[in-house]
C-alpha cells in the first residue's frame, strides 16, 4: 500500500485515553495517579495488557521504565521509540503524558491493522515518575535512562511516609530485570499536549518542537524594616514589599524582552503580613527561561543589576540566590525535520515551537536523536483537572507521530 | 513656691516603668500582658497599690476602666484626667500605654512631694483593653467611656476559647460599680511614645499632638489565571501578582502625595504560590491614612481609578472593598496650646505632630477637651519586644504633662 495514506484510528485513541483516565479519576473530571502508587500500578497493568493484545513484547528495566516492542524485519537494528509517562500530578488531567503513550500504542495498533512491517523495531516507552510528585526528582526514569541519575540514587528516594522508591516500585511489581539505558535508540519521538496557549491562540494544530527552554531559578530575599503603618512617614520607610513589587515588574520586563523568553514570580511570602505593619521581609522566587544560555546569562545579569538598584533606592537589602539551573535543550535537527515533513504531508497547520516546560524527551535527547510533537490543549491549561484537548487534534498529532516513526523505521513491503 | 520650677522625679518614673514591666516580662526584654488576663490583673493590682500609697482614691467602672483621683480644692469641679492603658501587644514593649499611665501617676506623686493642692481634682486613668488582642475591639474602654460602644456589647465579646470579656473581667476582679462615662472631664491629656521615627529623625524631644490621622482600609482581590510559567508566553498571561505589584506601587505613590498621608500594603496572599506557576489570585490589604477626610476620599478615588487601569492593562479583575473607616480626629485647640506652652516653658525641643495611630485619646476627644504628648522611641519601633525609649525623654514628657495638668487644674496656694 501507499503508506502516505495511512491514518491512525482516532476513535480508538480517544477511547483508550478515556478508559485509562478512569484509573484514579477525580470527581472534577481529572486524574490523580501518582507515580509508584497502586493506581500507577493499575494504569501500567492496563497499558501492558493492551500491549500484549497488540502482540508487543514487554520489557521492564531496573527503575520501572516499560518498553513494548513491535519487532522489525531487521531485528538487530536500534529501535525507533516513542512514548511519554503515565503518572499524573495530584490534581492532574487526562492527557499530560498519557497522550504520548497512547499515541505511540496507536501507531503500533495501526500498523497491525494494516499488516505492515517496519525495517527497524518500534517501541512504545513509558518513563517512570515524570512528575516527581511522590518521589523526587522529576523526569526520574528518563533521566536514569540517559545516565543523568543513577538507578541507586533514584530508588533510595523516600516519600513523606519514609517509603523508598525501591519498596514502592517492588510493591506494584514494576522493578524489572532489564538494564537501565545503555542501548542505542535510532530515534525518540514524544507527542504531548502543549500545556501552553500558543497553538490555540494562533489556530495551529501541530507544534514542531525544536527544543526546550533553559531555566534559571532564583530565591530573592528582601530585608527592610517592619514598622507601624500609621506613625511611619513614607520617606522614612524601608518597605520590603514595595521593593519586591519593583522586582516583580522587573522580572516581567526582563522576561518579555524576546518572544521565547519567560520571567515569572510565582511564589511570594510577606512578613509579618499584617494589615497595618509595613512589611519587613519578603521572600520571592524568580523563574527565568530562554532559548539560549547567553540570553539566560543576560537575564540573570539584568536581575542582579535591578536588585542592586531597587535595594539602593528603597533602602532595603536584597539577596539574590540561584537555586536551580537547567540548560537549554535543542532537539536533533533531523528528527525535527522528520516531524515537520510528516505534518506537512498531512496538511496540518503547524508552527515551530520551543517547549517552555521540560519533558522526558529533554533527557532522552542526550542519548538519542529526539524530537517532540505538540498538540493544542484548551486554554493552555494543564496540571489541572480541567485539562482538555480536542479529539481531532489528538488524532492529528498521532498521525504525525505515525508518519515520523515510519519515516525513521522504514516500511517493508 | 513658683510652680514653673516644679519637675517630676525622673528616676522614680523610670523605676516604676521597669518594675511594672516585670509583670509579663518576656525573655527578649519585652512584655506580654494581654488585656483581661491574670497578668493584666497583676499589673492593675500593682498600679492600684501605688495609687493608694500616693493617697489617691480608686474607682473602677463597669468595663474595668480605673480612675485614681487626687482631690482638688473645688471638689465638685470636673477633673483634669491623664492616663493611657496597661495592656500590651502579644510581643509588646515596656512603654506603649504604660508610659502614659506612669507619667500621670508621677504627676500626682510630684504634687504630693511638694504638698501642692490643685483647684480641680486630677485623675489618673487606665483604659481597659486598648490593644484589642484577646478581645475585640481595640480601644474598648475609652470607646465605651465616650459612648462609642455600649458596655453590654464589649462585655459580650468572646476570646478564641469562648470566654466572654465579662467573665474575664470578673475573674481579675475589675468589674467595678461606677457608671461607664457620662460625667464631664475638664480636660484629658495622654503622654505616649511616638511609635514612629519622626521625633528621633528630627532630633526633637516633644511632639505636640494636634490630632490623629483618619484611616480607610481596603481589601483588594486580584483574579487572573494561573498557568504554567514555562509554556505560557508573556503576552498571553493574566498574572495576578504582576497586577498586584502595580497596585503596591500605586498605593505607595498615593500615600506619598502629602507629608502627613500614608499608604501601606501590609498583607499579601498569593495563590497557588508555586515557583513555576503564574499566580492566578492575589489578595492584599490597603491602609490609607490622612489628616483630612477630603484627602482620604481622594486617595480612595485614586486607588479605584488605578485598580481599573491596572485591571484593563493586565487583563485581570480587581475587586476593591472598603473594610474599615476611622474618621480624622482633631484635638482641642486649647489643650494642644496648653501642651505647646508647657513644652516651650520647659525649653524642650518640639514640633507639632499628627498621630498616625489611634489612641484612647482619640475616643476621649469626643467627650472632653483633649491633647496628647509624644516622646521619641528608639528607631520608631513599637509593638515589638525591642521597643525602647530614653529616660531623659520620658522624664521630659512627664514634665510637660505635669505643667499641662497644672495649667488646667489650677494650683492653689
Amino acid at each position: 500500500m501507499n503508506t502516505s495514506d495511512l491514518r491512525v484510528n482516532g476513535v480508538r485513541l480517544w477511547d483508550s485515553l478515556i478508559e485509562l483516565a478512569q484509573i484514579g479519576a477525580t470527581p472534577k473530571g481529572g486524574v490523580r495517579r501518582l507515580a509508584l502508587t497502586s493506581l500507577d500500578g493499575q494504569g501500567r497493568d492496563r497499558f501492558v495488557q493492551w500491549c500484549r493484545e497488540a502482540g508487543l513484547t514487554v520489557t521492564v528495566d531496573g527503575v520501572g521504565n516499560i518498553f513494548a516492542r513491535r519487532h522489525g524485519q531487521r531485528g538487530e537494528a536500534p529501535p525507533v521509540v516513542s512514548g511519554s509517562h503515565l503518572d499524573t500530578q495530584p490534581s492532574g488531567g487526562k492527557f499530560d503524558g498519557c497522550y504520548g503513550v497512547m499515541a505511540a500504542l496507536e501507531v503500533a495498533r495501526t500498523l497491525n491493522d494494516h499488516g505492515l512491517a517496519t525495517a527497524a523495531p518500534i517501541e512504545v516507552a513509558v518513563w517512570t515518575n515524570e512528575e516527581g510528585t511522590r518521589f523526587l526528582p522529576t523526569m526520574a526514569g528518563s533521566g536514569a535512562f540517559a545516565g543523568v541519575h543513577s538507578p541507586q540514587h533514584l530508588l533510595a528516594q523516600q516519600d513523606l511516609d519514609g517509603v523508598s522508591a525501591l519498596e514502592a516500585l517492588e510493591a506494584i511489581g514494576y522493578r524489572g530485570a532489564a538494564p537501565v539505558g545503555g542501548r542505542p535508540l535510532a530515534a525518540y519521538f514524544e507527542a504531548h499536549i502543549e500545556q501552553g496557549p500558543i497553538l490555540e491562540d494562533e489556530g495551529k494544530t501541530i507544534g514542531v518542537v525544536t527544543g526546550a527552554l533553559g531555566q534559571r531559578w532564583f530565591n530573592l530575599t528582601v530585608t527592610g524594616m517592619d514598622a507601624h503603618a500609621g506613625p511611619t512617614p513614607m520617606h522614612l520607610r524601608r518597605d520590603a514589599l514595595l521593593a519586591a513589587s519593583y522586582l516583580v515588574l522587573a522580572v516581567n520586563r526582563i522576561g518579555g524582552q524576546t518572544a521565547d523568553a519567560r520571567g515569572t514570580v510565582g511564589l511570594m511570602q510577606v512578613r509579618p503580613n499584617s494589615r497595618n505593619v509595613i512589611p519587613g521581609e519578603v521572600m520571592c522566587s524568580v523563574d527565568f527561561r530562554s532559548t539560549t544560555s547567553g540570553e539566560l546569562e543576560g537575564m540573570e545579569q539584568a536581575l542582579r543589576e535591578e536588585a542592586a538598584r531597587v535595594a539602593r533606592e528603597t533602602r532595603v537589602e536584597i539577596k539574590v540566590e540561584r537555586v536551580v539551573e537547567f540548560p537549554v535543550s535543542r532537539f536533533d535537527a533531523g528528527c525535527v525535520e522528520t516531524v515537520r515533513r510528516a505534518a506537512q504531508a498531512l496538511a496540518c497547520s503547524r508552527r515551530d515551537i520551543v517547549s517552555g516546560a521540560a519533558h522526558d524527551a529533554v533527557y532522552i535527547a542526550r542519548v538519542a536523536p529526539t524530537a517532540m510533537i505538540f498538540v493544542p490543549c484548551e486554554g493552555g491549561l494543564s496540571h489541572n483537572e480541567l485539562e482538555n484537548a480536542r479529539p481531532a487534534d489528538l488524532e492529528a498529532g498521532a498521525n504525525v507521530l505515525l508518519h515520523a516513526v515510519l519515516a525513521r523505521a522504514g516500511v517493508v513491503g
